[in-house]
């Protein structure tokens, strides 16, 4: 008996009922998702087979169908789609640059998103005309007829010094836990949205000028491609076949156009449209909750990718941590206090449009009804300068959602997203897999993915820490997002770690403190002048 | 005159009449190397317009014309081409792979050297059968036919955790300077022998079992290709077209095989043979010296190639930088006491063959006059196993040899290759460069390169010591092996340098000591059983 006398009060919260059940779930979520994963395959299924999947494109859909499929069969409930209007759908069935003069040789190359067919082999000399703004136009009017438009300033070699895999250290971590102020300059904003049109005007110019296709470099070196393009609404699609050719043959082009007679190369672009439905499609999925007036809690991933590689770190990985982690759940027979929501996003890579349709039905809209539809990533930067925010009446529902977009390392802890009340509690519920190395919990915001829109209308959205691998230097976008760069036992770990965390928030005894509602745009530094070329 | 009291030993040296006019020298060839540099132009040209110079191939035809004229055009003397026999001449005209099912996908891949055309496009579907010695074949004898198959085992994605890029730090150059005893454990030696023939066999099997096609797996990932291949002899061309892919891409058909059905390939492989001429031919050039009995000094580097790139880090860099300093030199009007010659070497790529020549018809032979013939690695493998060492008339006419061929980083110093005694006259040569961070003597031997049989038989020969920066790790053999990764100033660098060591040993009173003429084989461990799978 004399051994409760050195029971202290963190002693007593950890074996609390609600937490000693919790601890309880922990190793059958850890036997689960170690002895019984099912994370790989899902993961293989969603890369190799059904390979990339671009929004609304024929792949896409079977990965809507497949997902949701798997979902009814682990046993989630109210599993359907959400659907939002997006744009057309395109895929790649066949194509190819070769230079064929001065002499033959293939070019690594990928056709740019949504720009169309070639129909058949165009072959034609290049002209190197670097064009980045409107004003550039005028220097290659009457020059471009006829011609393969190289319309990017060729660069120079990179010098990598950094390992391109790493993963984050206590140092690392420790770094991250830090308040970061918002920023916002309108002027910034208000010229990033007109600049959002320059590729509607480069193909009218393009088309005009009587242009046969046109040429980017890829913003990687190493024989890496990328192939992103936005032009994917209806009545926006361009005219002017595109392709993005690897640094290294772009360059070469380049300085053989500049060193002596232009080089001629042959471009086939075989790309196909799909305007079948102009809907792309959330999956949903649920564990429902016993208290129906709990709200819930919910974690995303985007199902969507570029075409280059098969979109595994970004973002199978992810769809295969929130799927494996449903199934885990699911599998353990877990009965939450509030509904567990999983959702797989569409539309991310394009504007994140998935995640901002889901807010915009469920949570808050933004603007006066009568503002004109957006489209294209001009509705991406456009959103948050609406106002005001008006919350919906499932607004209050939502206790918190927990985004994965890091590729495939194991996750290290969760980005608080510069709110410091939330931070103990999540640190709670990281708590039991902190030896995994998952226990961090960061006050850094981030953004860029499917939690972005969350926060802009004062949700509790939060992104998991992962450790870096290789996503960001050979990976992320690029023609190298294959499977294999996947990393099992990380997958596995972040699965877990991902089920337990809902499971805390969807146990635990009250909601997480939110932000206040957002009411006026941030202005942080109203005297600035800004260059034109930002 | 006070002063004179404070000249030392060294300051007597540093002022003595033949280092002064060395002096005098180095600001004309800095002059010469910097505001009037061609290094990159010649570069360019050998990369860019003529391209990757395989052994051989009408490209590297041109690079041999090319080269020896722009020695003429310089005023370089009894410039001239050295024949020996090689092989067949082997290029690309036109290749493609693509994945046909599951789904249409491009896929990143390059012919093997040598091996044949598909005669138009092969569809065929895939095997994984892996094969690496010739006891694997049982396994797979009589599945093969009108398959491609797959013969390397598939590996898994790198983490790789050093940084691409990278400069020799003070502390690296350091541990260079180390004696190291040579080793050779005639067993293992006798194995690789062996196994040199297993890419002929392989083909065989191939062949008789009714292989449409073989694919193998690129070494390193991130959608990098190499190529390589060693049937080039004639009467040893391979008859089943291979190609290889991309590591990502080879991986995904290997789990797509091993999970479902196995994927259809469409490989086609346009490739052309050229038995016009079966010599491979050095291009020697010179600076006459101007006393005939001093013999001369030699630098030299390789000027074929792989074909996956163009060439220019290996070695496209080495090769204009040679040229670079024999057009300084030449430029500047020097006279120096021994003769300098300059090589640029065919036949690198494929066992250091065309500086084997050299030793062979200028230095030294090897083995009894009966010795039946070699091909391929094997006679590079087999050369210095053949005994004895007979020297030439000439073997005492070259007083060191000094070799480029670790890529376009600057030249931080000379490797004495095992040859302390050599060590402080080659710091002297390099003093005047210290500065540009050419200083460092480093005791170390290297290998794989043109100078190695010019080691084996006693010959100073020297590489060297260059900032690795991004060789090693992706440009080596790569197809991102482009002139747009040769960095200009480090160019310049090499080339000033260069021009300065030749001219101080061309100079120089007296020659570099020799090592001893070896008479017997190094035998280091003659107890030791070695693993057959070594």
């Amino acid at each position: 008996m004399k051994r409760l006398l050195l029971v202290t009060a963190a002693a007593v919260a950890a074996f609390s009922p609600a937490v000693a059940q919790d601890r309880g779930s922990v190793n059958r979520i850890i036997d689960e998702g170690t002895n019984h994963s099912q994370v790989m395959v899902t993961a293989q299924h969603l890369t190799d087979v059904i390979g990339p999947r671009m929004t609304n494109s024929p792949a896409m859909r079977r990965a809507e169908d497949w997902t949701a499929g798997k979902f009814r069969e682990w046993g989630l409930k109210n599993v359907h789609k959400e659907g939002f209007e997006f744009g057309r759908g395109w895929s790649i069935e066949r194509a190819s640059v070769r230079m064929v003069t001065p002499r033959p040789l293939a070019l690594t190359a990928i056709p740019i998103a949504w720009t169309p067919a070639t129909n058949g082999a165009v072959t034609a000399p290049v002209i190197v005309a670097p064009m980045k703004r409107e004003r550039d136009f005028d220097q290659w009017r009457g020059k471009l007829n006829g011609k393969i438009v190289m319309v990017t300033l060729p660069g120079t070699g990179d010098e990598p010094g950094n390992p391109p895999f790493r993963r984050l250290s206590g140092e690392d971590l420790g770094k991250l836990d830090v308040f970061v102020q918002p920023t916002n300059d309108p002027e910034t904003a208000d010229r990033r949205l007109k600049r959002l049109d320059f590729a509607k005007k480069l193909d009218a110019f393009l088309k005009a000028e009587g242009a046969v296709a046109y040429v980017t470099q890829s913003y990687r070196d190493g024989k890496l491609l990328h192939g992103e393009g936005y032009l994917f609404g209806r009545g926006e699609t361009p005219q002017v076949p595109g392709v993005e050719l690897a640094a290294e043959d772009y360059r070469r082009l380049a300085r053989l156009a500049k060193s002596g007679t232009a080089p001629t190369i042959e471009v086939l672009s075989d790309v196909r449209y799909d305007d079948t439905d102009i809907n792309a499609y959330n999956i949903i999925a649920e564990i429902p909750g016993t208290d129906p007036k709990a709200g819930y809690v919910m974690a995303g991933a985007h199902l969507d990718s570029w075409v280059a590689g098969d979109g595994a770190a970004d973002n199978a990985a992810g769809s295969a941590m929130i799927m494996e982690a449903a199934r885990i759940l699911a599998a353990t027979g877990q009965r939450p206090r509030r509904t567990i929501r999983f959702a797989l996003w569409s539309g991310e890579e394009q504007g994140i449009l998935g995640s901002m349709a889901y807010v915009e039905k469920h949570l808050a809209t933004r603007g006066r009804p009568d503002d004109a539809p957006q489209t294209g990533l001009r509705r991406y930067y456009g959103w948050t300068q609406r106002w005001p925010v008006t919350p919906l009446p499932g607004y209050g529902d939502l206790a918190a959602y927990f985004n994965i977009d890091n590729g495939s390392g194991k996750l290290r802890g969760l980005y608080a997203e510069n709110n410091p009340a939330a931070v103990p509690t999540l640190r709670e519920w990281l708590a039991p897999y902190a030896g995994m190395g998952a226990g961090t919990v960061a006050l850094r915001p981030t953004g860029g993915t499917d939690h972005v829109f969350m926060q802009a209308i004062g949700v509790q959205g939060f992104q998991f820490i992962q450790d870096p691998l290789d996503y960001g230097s050979r990976i992320h976008h690029s023609s190298a997002d294959t499977f294999d760069h996947l990393k099992a036992e990380d997958m596995r770990q972040a699965s877990i770690v991902l089920a337990g965390v809902l499971l805390g928030a969807a146990n635990a005894d009250k909601a997480l403190p939110r932000p206040p509602l957002p009411t006026q745009p941030v202005v942080t530094d109203p005297f600035a002048y800004t260059d034109d070329d930002d």
